[in-house]
């Protein structure tokens, strides 16, 4: 599947110089979406995932559709003060500032292998942050699962100290 | 599945008096996630859906899904302004004043059937905006799919007019 054909580039949004990858064309052809669905979760379909973690508002597109095929729960991520029960919360650095998500305790045990997933790998932040959210819950992080990587922001780097496969389907350099 | 015995229910959540209905357990339960999206599905397997509606945030996580098994695209409503794109907005009525969905002009087309997907039916506002949206679209509207419905708020009253299958998995009196 070429996605890179399908994924609309939005110059200038949400702000001026900002180059946006607009993923929603590839929602909303049944074809793209099956086979993006399908490719993100090929390297994990045999990993024992038992939990997909993705973040809002985006990473819910493909990782409730992942955790539905890999046979897993999931688990969303949200921003601060959007979770009604009991919350762990993770700090992490915007371009400019600084935001927080959280996930329900009692989402994660320790039993749990767990696949990260989002549509965009950009500056690594909020994957980052998520990753830590596993950590400090002492479940096991499986690996990462992306849409897009932007490669010129280095957001891999981040992950590196995991040591997991991270896996993103179009890069752009 | 007995999903009111998964379903946390929050008391005075996100305000006082108000017993907010916890979907976060089904989804972290890979089975029951899986016979949620299986049963919401259901009724419409055989329909000719084309694209499933959803909005933001919690109607992804069932929407997305259920486009992914009904081999259908997967359409997002979303806040005002998060859309980078031509979009097409509709006013609703909150309990205290108003809000706007949008969608992308383009995700639709005259050709499209449409099913409306959500985690809860409450007031019926939302799904009401959807609805609306799809007929200035001139799309087809094919019926509605929520996992939960709260009869006692009379939203299914507010679709009656579309003379379409509104299924819900789980009703509170």
């Amino acid at each position: 599947m070429d996605y890179k054909n399908i994924i609309r580039t939005i110059p200038d949004w949400p702000s001026p110089g900002v180059s946006f990858k607009d993923i929603t064309p590839v929602l909303a052809d049944a074809d793209a979406f099956k086979a993006a669905i399908d490719d993100m979760c090929a390297p994990f379909m045999d990993a024992g995932i038992t939990k997909v973690f993705g973040a809002e508002a985006r990473g819910f597109f493909f990782g409730t559709t992942m955790a539905y095929k890999l046979g897993a729960g999931f688990i969303p991520a949200r921003k601060a003060g959007k979770l009604p029960y009991v919350t762990l919360g993770e700090e992490y650095t915007l371009e400019y500032g600084k935001a927080v998500i959280e996930v329900h305790k009692d989402d994660v045990t320790s039993d749990d292998r767990i696949l990260i997933v989002d549509d965009v790998l950009a500056t690594g932040g909020t994957a980052c942050a998520k990753a830590h959210l596993i950590d400090k819950l002492g479940a096991e992080l499986v690996g990462y699962s992306f849409f897009i990587e932007l490669d010129f922001l280095n957001g891999r780097d981040q992950l590196l100290k995991h040591d997991v496969p991270i896996h993103s389907l179009v890069r752009y350099q």
